[in-house]
């Protein structure tokens, strides 16, 4: 409840602070105040405080607003996620330009649903029991076991198998599908050996359909790979044109689809997969 | 672009068909919506359009809500991250509940801040080449390396060590901390012949600073290890009991801070951990 402060003489002034307040883990509030903030090219100082759940804990937070802005010399921004409206309005009586999310969305929701809301705290990553959760954990799990072609074990479980030439991104993507979805997502390397048969590794041809393939420029590959083994055979870019050439013919070949992941995030490709694999259980 | 769509007679009458619609990935309008509807004790039918990112895909969009609105016999809810005004314009034209998160929240920032926003697309989670963005994927690789006690290589290099017994959430919680968050989490289970040794593994003593133990009830325990390995000693009761007791006890004798994760998701913990740890590297 202390965030770490950095000398105020050492802020340049143009640094205007930003406050992330929740009754929860502050990631709502968090997720959408950068989405925001990213708009504008300005540099912003930021700083959470989570679990603000009681009234004490409340003024606790407006005390440390208010002083910041009284440092400051400017008000600070805060985006809020505070579902009790006691706690509410006792933030937004500190001196700061105020973003308050559920305030702003849930009272027009509450009139088109024609329901009250709960307003329980914390809900929505306060969620260990739900089928939603156990999903993800267990397909953190999964993707973990399946990394690196690793295991064939339960292959038939997997709603995606990723493939793709050594640090073309599939364990981040794989990781990022299960933790953020609940994706099995498991993941194979398509390695010289493949391309000398001219085949994809043997255990994949009955999951054809669940098969999704990453790749890179050749450009790209040799950077990434020169700082994990630099000077290697492995990191030149000779041998990465070679990878990179024969897995694009071999998914070609297979009829596999694939994109490249060379200018996107892991975000951007796990939406990409999802809409294109469409696993059976869910809807995206 | 064609959400799967099961019939809508198998839809019951009361599930609201809600939109995330998204020059980018929907990630924030999905996180942000899903905050506020677990606010609502009812059913929703969720479907996701991102990358509506021109005129002609935003057409397309605001068809389908059209569409869906006539077979629901009922307007959907629509959360929109558009960031140009022509296409939130288009997507605002439908037959819907309008929850437009950048046009709500971008103008009166715009105000505060006295400068313009840049209105770049999907700008949020298309950040590949960004330094917060190699952090992040840097950060896998070290706590994928480093899971389970796998590597003492480079624990200097640490933001968080992890420790517990098997199975107390120390592997989802540090690929969390790293996907989230670019913080690199080591993780070290505790293991009987630790606890006869009556010591932490010896890797670990020079990074105590770092050290956040996780404890769990043994109760939820032996249901967790049950899944893995019915009937196996391991899983049993009684060394759930030996091995929770034994490492509270070595923690409490180390000085080591610690949680329990019994009722807690990734997220709680990591943002709780945050706030202990306080990384060197940034702020939280």
């Amino acid at each position: 409840m202390t965030p770490e402060q950095s000398p105020a003489e050492q802020r340049p002034a143009t640094a205007r602070t930003v406050f992330f307040v929740s009754d929860g883990t502050g990631i709502t509030a968090e997720t959408f105040g950068h989405s925001v903030l990213t708009q504008f090219e300005l540099r912003f100082r930021q700083i959470r405080l989570p679990f603000i759940d009681t009234v004490d804990k409340a003024r606790d937070a407006a005390r440390k607003i208010n002083e910041m802005a009284a440092v400051d010399g400017q008000r600070p921004i805060i985006f809020s996620t505070l579902v009790q409206a006691e706690l509410s309005s006792i933030i937004r009586q500190c001196n700061g330009m105020h973003m308050d999310l559920f305030q702003t969305f849930v009272a027009p929701l509450e009139l088109e649903l024609g329901v009250k809301s709960t307003h329980t705290i914390g809900r929505s990553h306060n969620i260990v029991d739900s089928e939603e959760y156990k999903n993800r954990i267990e397909a953190i799990n999964f993707s973990l076991a399946h990394d690196d072609g690793q295991s064939h074990r339960n292959l038939a479980d997997a709603d995606v198998i990723l493939v793709g030439v050594s640090r073309s991104g599939k364990t981040p993507t794989s990781l990022y599908l299960a933790m953020q979805y609940g994706i099995k997502a498991a993941n194979y390397p398509l390695i010289p050996d493949d391309f000398e048969r001219g085949k994809l590794p043997s255990a994949l041809y009955e999951f054809k359909n669940k098969i999704f393939g990453l790749t890179i420029t050749p450009e790209r590959l040799t950077e990434i790979r020169n700082e994990r083994r630099a000077g290697s055979k492995y990191a030149s870019i000779e041998n990465c044109r070679y990878e990179v050439n024969e897995a694009e013919m071999m998914m070609k070949r297979e009829g596999i689809r694939w994109l490249s992941s060379t200018t996107k995030s892991i975000e951007e490709i796990s939406t990409t997969i999802l809409q294109e694999i469409k696993p059976n259980r869910r809807e995206y």
